[in-house]
């Protein structure tokens, strides 16, 4: 890779010596288009066509200045062969390192619409400020040992038995009290789990990739904003397995994207901020796919009603005062 | 981003006007240092600490000259936090993406460890030469409004029910023959995959993101290797789910990168070779994890020794005579 335009370590070092300079440049990441425009007209930006990007690739840039910020709204386009929004996580964590490296931004804005959980107090219209990013789809500690009669429903001829995450993680955590584990046999319980499962768990917390936020506890405040974790995976519908994660990683909203793009930003050293707008409730009665379409339009406006008060708040302010 | 230090355009003219040309360079993508290992001491490589990538990313780099080509191999290297090689997608799209930008290979090989199907005729040890790659966990395709008493199973108070993927492609592509499906029913079931499953199964097939391989039939001739296709998912085990869709894929190997290389090399318009060593037996009854583990080191090897006779194929030939 050439060198980037900006000394990245010379600008990282002026912003840790000098932390009064206000932010100046926000890179948002978006990965639909339609989630995108009504800001592009908001703030006033103009796509550009140049070459920061190789030729050929579908990125989209709109930049522009609004108040004392320059703002580059980047999205991933449209498919060439399919013509739908490049959503998920591969395209999103290639478009945050490359946009990235071409502009050098202090602040990274991640915003899009989302599912959420109504279990966890989310409704459609919400917009959440994320704490907490998660994968819920990257999974290595799936299977055990089968021991016959240990757990229940384990009896049979196969040797080995397919256990959920959420099984896992009861196992690891909390077996001493698990009512449904022979106490007789939890010497071997255990013996499975160190040779098995221990070493497969790092894997495991390296796929779920858990980052946090940028700590914003003023703007939070200011903005009397909702705040939740967020759980991202490439699927559209949710299985029992990405079930069990979403709930272990205590999401209250669930994307395809946000990892990723803290997975690049992190890679990069660039903070992070994620809005997601609430379009569709998983744990309700109505598919996603057409719930997202019905409320997509409304939805859309208030998260663009949320982006601008969050830029406005940001506007002239060093990263100490969010 | 910065330009890249060759032309590329004018790089892909020349390629195109002079076809008898050589193939010059050929850049490994390997996604865990175990497998890569052995190769950079069978091509002589050395380590490189250059700075052609962002201070801080864990990506490695191997390089040197094996008979005519310059041979780089990249491995994304270990996470920072967890100290395990960055498997998965996102990992390998940026590390194919930010290598491709700095090196301009005239191909990319993506060599590596795999699941193989025993009923696609795989077996431990065996290494294939990838014909198509897809992947099996994004999906858009799998939520479809219930109508009481169409479908089997679907009785009841519930509104909506979730269907499995494999189920969706047979409404799709056979429903007039799914005996399953009351015949009397069929302009509903109609009408409900045209409102609610055609426009989902555009972002579908983009989530699927089937792809080929640079086909290498003298290649194939001459070494007798096997050939299979490739699914490549973000998860060791394999969910019901993901089987659906890997059956759809007709995959006989399943990785954890494949299909995301294939994307980023797409966008920079670089072909791509998998060659993938079969190290556990997804259909069969052991664990991934523990197969996995017990076989590595044979199967690596064999894997190495492929590659050699690959590499020493390429050497010296054009595109067209491979």
């Amino acid at each position: 890779m050439a060198p980037p335009p900006g000394d990245k370590t010379a600008s990282k070092v002026n912003q840790e010596s000098t932390p009064k300079r206000s932010i100046s440049s926000v890179l948002f990441v978006i990965a639909m288009q339609t989630e995108a425009l009504p800001l592009v007209d908001k703030f006033q930006l103009a796509e550009q066509s140049d070459s920061l990007f190789p030729e050929g690739v579908p990125w989209m840039r709109y930049s522009g200045k609004y108040k004392d910020l320059n703002i580059n709204i980047l999205c991933p386009g449209k498919d060439k062969k399919f013509g739908v929004d490049c959503v998920g996580t591969v395209s999103a964590s290639l478009l945050t390192y490359a946009s990235v490296q071409a502009l050098q931004p202090d602040l990274i804005i991640n915003a899009g619409t989302a599912g959420g959980f109504r279990a966890k107090g989310a409704s459609v219209g919400d917009v959440y400020l994320v704490s907490d990013v998660a994968f819920h789809d990257r999974r290595f500690l799936f299977l055990i040992r089968k021991i016959p009669g240990i757990f229940p429903g384990t009896e049979g001829p196969t040797a080995y038995h397919r256990l959920d995450a959420s099984y896992c993680y009861c196992l690891l955590n909390e077996a001493q009290d698990d009512i449904s584990v022979d106490q007789k046999l939890m010497p071997a319980v255990l013996e499975i789990l160190s040779s098995v499962i221990y070493p497969m768990q790092v894997l495991d917390l390296y796929g779920v990739g858990s980052r946090q936020a940028l700590p914003t506890p003023n703007l939070v405040k200011e903005l009397k904003l909702k705040v939740g974790k967020l759980s991202t995976g490439d699927s559209l519908d949710m299985t029992s397995q990405d079930a069990a994660v979403i709930l272990a990683n205590n999401a209250t909203v669930k994307d395809m994207e946000g990892a990723a793009v803290a997975y690049a930003a992190e890679l990069l050293k660039v903070p992070v901020i994620f809005l997601k707008a609430v379009t569709d409730i998983v744990d309700g009665d109505k598919p996603t796919s057409e719930e997202c379409l019905q409320n997509l339009a409304a939805v859309v406006a208030a998260l663009d009603k949320a982006v601008t008060k969050v830029v406005d708040f940001i506007n002239g302010k060093t990263f100490s005062e969010l």
